[in-house]
């Protein structure tokens, strides 16, 4: 039986929330098959101090010492570039998370997409001390389909497009800034990523990267039209949009790489008739979902670079930020998808992506010698 | 206060079910201001025999006395060219609907839209009594995106446009049949609509049609997004698309006319994470909620035209097949769209379109002396 050793994954996307429900996914980033995870500052109230990211963190060490937690600040009015320094400067975070207002859950804190010139102080802090700008790459709704007929009608489906020209503009002025356009969904997202690279020879030089998730490799509209679970921001988008996803990830090209977004929400919170919360858990099972979609394309030798290689080099990881050197290794056996994770007294339940199917692929752990 | 008296409105896609549901619902055709309903046939199992759609019309007619119940036949291989004529000598039906395979509730036992030829004979009987072809024009959507390069990526997107083709080419093959293109979404099938009723001088010449739904005229994408009560197929598009419905609706062109398919989904199939029964019930609210998009596109004069008059005309319907003659007068009240409509021991709840929200208009019913 063929055994792959996909070397130390990193996952530079992650919820886990707080509370039961982080009790609960927690330790499921492991089970997947990822040691490294940079984790989101979307709780409420968002993260935005020193106390408030370093009190994360040593919970969420608590609970899974082995897995390596990278953290983030919430990008907002709250921070000040001072702080900024200082959580640079002391290793306290790996990069700032920015989410346009009310685009997905827990964003209602987050800023105007139109405008981010007052947020350029904390972005020359950002580049002068290597820290990582994550976008959340969509530009709010419009509102109102009946405005004058020249304005945008900006909807879920081309929120993404819209936003492009907002990342070109930070990258040029901000030449050295590292930028990931986290959870890209589009072609057009995708060829704008490959043309700011075009004349990269170096991966040392990559400024602009995009993230790629589990999920966007398998789903299409039809997929969440109806189907809650599968519903997320960026939602997923057409086939030819997935197929131009599937290319970039099993491309071999670094400036693409592994975030899964994965995003538990409570059962409860995806049932119902409206407002459903957006996002998908991938969590406990993010390698075998991979290796599925890597395999199917005949990309599995390319799925260690993706998951271990790219984003590590961009976040420029050394040795001793990994807690555990254990090597993730891929095998052949099929598992089941169970229909719900839950703790131990049931009062959390989340649905994990593809409930109930088949995965022919597992995971476990071995100690490098 | 201004009153409108808007006639005998006709609602020509009504889904009222069976059972409990049936009870629920039926009453509330009339009490939202529709007196004339055309009853859809995906019942399970469908209806295509005689006794089946005597014994339903005499249902409905006892639960709803003063309602004028139109009754239609579903398309399948289960109906032959002598039942049709039976049904239309006797006139038992006014139409028969056709679903493709698979594209919304019930349509399991559907038509494959790439090839109606088998029901040639059928159309035949069809065009010699006079009985109107009804379209859900979706074509299914594609299982794999990961089809052939050159194979159509069809998607709940781009399904209606989809089919266009096929609801021109049974146009030219029964140029005296007449054909509703059912709850169209999009700005491609309405100018489908005006491009083959170019030349229509006198509306007794028209062939082919269109009706518009209640919640069509409000949704985008964005409104579906995570709110299944919203969800619906063909579902809601674009803004553009919605402006290019308001603009049909409202434009007094014969050819468009009222169709609410109001579907309604018990709350427990409309909440749940996966496999969300797709349909939007208006039933209850028709007419005000009609009022209002008309009144705030200044076209509230264009409504009874709408309603009353060019579906009727399409459809050949003399004062005699219609029940009560009493007149639908819309006034200025405000009222609130209740969060659920359920029946006497609760065994049945539905959520009503816009639960929750305000409208403006009311509906009464007077006789006209």
């Amino acid at each position: 039986m063929a055994q792959i050793d996909l070397g130390i994954p990193c996952d530079m996307h992650v919820h886990v929330r707080e509370g039961p429900m982080c009790e609960l996914v927690t330790p499921t980033i492991k089970e997947g098959g990822v040691s490294v995870a940079y984790i989101m500052p979307n709780l409420q109230p968002p993260v935005t101090s020193i106390d408030r990211v370093s009190e994360y963190k040593t919970k969420l060490s608590k609970i899974s010492p082995d897995t390596t937690f990278l953290m983030s600040f919430y990008l907002s009015d709250l921070l000040t570039p001072e702080v900024v320094e200082e959580a640079a400067k002391n290793k306290l975070i790996h990069g700032i998370k920015c989410y346009p207002a009310g685009v997905t859950t827990n964003s209602t804190q987050g800023v105007d997409p139109n405008d981010f010139s007052k947020f350029y102080p904390i972005f020359e802090k950002m580049q002068e001390f290597g820290l990582i700008l994550n976008l959340h790459g969509e530009k709010p709704s419009t509102e109102s389909c009946f405005s004058e007929k020249d304005k945008e009608d900006i909807t879920v489906l081309n929120a993404e497009e819209y936003f492009l020209p907002a990342l070109r503009k930070l990258h040029t002025d901000f030449p050295d800034l590292r930028i990931v356009l986290e959870h890209c969904t589009t072609q057009k997202a995708i060829d704008t990523i490959m043309d700011i690279n075009k004349e990269i020879k170096d991966p040392r030089d990559i400024r602009v990267a995009a993230t790629i998730t589990t999920h966007h490799l398998f789903l299409t509209i039809d997929d969440w039209a109806g189907n809650p679970i599968n519903f997320c921001k960026p939602v997923a988008k057409l086939p030819s949009d997935k197929r131009a996803l599937i290319d970039a990830a099993t491309s071999g090209k670094p400036y693409f790489f592994f975030g899964s977004d994965s995003a538990p929400h409570p059962l409860s919170n995806k049932a119902r008739i409206s407002s459903v919360c957006a996002g998908v858990y991938t969590q406990s099972l993010e390698i075998p979902y991979l290796a599925q979609v890597f395999n199917d394309h005949n990309s599995i030798d390319k799925l260690k670079d993706f998951v271990s290689k790219f984003g590590r080099e961009f976040y420029n990881l050394g040795p001793h930020e990994i807690i555990s050197k254990d090597h993730c290794i891929l095998y052949q056996k099929s598992q089941v998808v169970p229909n719900v994770i839950t703790n131990a007294d049931n009062s959390v339940e989340v649905c994990p992506f593809k409930a109930g199917e088949s995965l022919n692929w597992s995971v476990k752990w071995e100690p490098v010698f």
